[in-house]
């Protein structure tokens, strides 16, 4: 017996489109795409998930992500902080191929300015599965999150560029010739946090050496890779430190991201629960499905 | 009656070819194109420079620059702080174009780790132009060098990646958005100087910040321009302090930029000289040009 797709959830992002079939809480099938809202103009949306949805059946779609922005599919107004962890959302006009489509709203702060636009699903997520959850979500990824969730609220929160940064100075700078395969050091990494935490301007300053090293001492591209992460997450804990000093963490976001986080946070005595990033996106696709059918 | 050309000066770099059609130290003609090192492979600088000289006599050329890399025309081996600021030759085999062609060393520095490839010819410059100079070179640019010059020899220095980061961020990452035009606000932009300076942390902190602001209250982006700038700069002159405190600067850079360095350092009380870059880099190619025909 197979079980019956009943609803969609995507997770709709400037660079990609994921989509699950999802059968109440279970997944049925996994697609994804390169379709992301960056490539995208407003007209093509409707006919993008059409496509990408062939084969499964006309049921509601639940859509998180840069889809809601202003040059997305349809704009979802930001809700302002603090605001309740539940997500709020807008339906695309006329049921495109037969599905009624919503898309969860970002979260707005207006000083400091910062805003958010997915992560806010994870956090939903995260109390849907956790619902006591009092403390710190920190979400690494192009622009980490810093959020502050009490009482069932997101309460405020800091966005730091560190992901984007990372991918910029790593793939596209002249440190791009020293940091050849994926591999971290973790002596190094560690090492660079401590030394970015204390002395920012260090690091700062040893980032071309990384390069000097490289071409003069065959430098070992896993520990310049170790060096430069550690610098740019060092100078985001020393940014963040309100945030997570004396504070219960839970970190949301790829393996391998969140282990660095998890490490640099424990160097600081400070530690971190681990949730799956597709298991707190799920979650809150499926909490904001359940508010929708009871609408 | 025209001055004859005797020789030819090139600053060869890895974006771009700039020559200059020399009758001693006057310039006859200046060509400029884009056929720099990073698009040329070993075997097309001969037939890349016959070209761009073009209905020039067949005189010397004396090149600084990328050119002289490991990845340029032949590899000019680094000097070793602390070297003699004069320039160090080597001889492109052949007389390619029946004309004597030299590439100026680079030169290295072991602990920290440093190079540098075409300021050295800038210091020549400044030493043949300026011959008692003693103190600090600052050459701002995709890779700043600060340099100490003392007894005619270059003693140590230090590179930092403001200008490489300035372009990334602000050309590619999520910022570009908000930081359109040219203009630089210099309130904005010694105000973020001197908060990178004290808080670097908070500098870094900051960064997203701009996009938010331009979302939500319409940031002007010659503010947001001005912030990036002076948070990149701020943390420069903060890792850079033991090469600016108390002493006599001279910068040698491009005048927009050479401005915004002036101004930060003006503002910690270190009063700083300007040089153009075109007459640094003609001084040091015409130093060693001299040296060229007395050998």
């Amino acid at each position: 017996m197979t079980a019956e797709i009943d609803w969609i959830a995507a997770d709709w992002g400037t660079t990609n489109l994921r989509l699950w079939a999802m059968s109440g809480r279970d997944v049925i099938e996994r697609r994804s795409s390169d379709q992301g809202m960056g490539v995208l103009g407003p007209d093509e949306f409707a006919a993008v998930l059409e496509q990408a949805t062939t084969g499964w059946p006309a049921v509601p779609v639940i859509a998180s992500g840069m889809v809601g922005s202003r040059q997305g599919w349809i704009e979802a107004p930001y809700a302002a902080v603090p605001c309740p962890a539940t997500p709020q959302m807008v339906a695309v006009p006329d049921d495109p191929g037969g599905r009624p489509v919503r898309i969860i709203c970002g979260i707005r702060q207006d000083n400091p300015a910062d805003v958010m636009r997915g992560e806010e699903t994870q956090i939903a997520g995260l109390l849907s599965l956790s619902p006591d959850f009092d403390g710190i979500v920190c979400l690494p990824g192009t622009h980490t999150k810093w959020v502050r969730v009490s009482a069932k609220e997101i309460c405020n929160f800091k966005s730091l560029m560190t992901g984007e940064l990372f991918a910029l100075i790593a793939g596209q700078s002249v440190l791009r010739h020293s940091l050849s395969g994926q591999e971290c050091d973790q002596d190094a990494f560690l090492g660079a946090v401590s030394d970015a935490m204390a002395r920012p301007e260090r690091g700062y300053g040893g980032l071309f050496q990384l390069r000097a090293e490289a071409l003069l001492t065959g430098l070992d591209p896993a520990v310049a890779r170790g060096r430069l992460s550690g610098t740019l997450i060092g100078w985001e804990m020393a940014a963040a430190k309100p945030w997570w000093l004396g504070c219960e963490v839970t970190i949301i976001g790829a393996p391998a991201l969140s282990s660095l986080y998890e490490q640099a946070l424990k160097a600081q005595g400070v530690p971190a629960a681990l949730m799956s990033v597709e298991d707190a996106t799920l979650a809150g696709l499926y909490a904001a499905y359940q508010q929708f059918k009871s609408s």
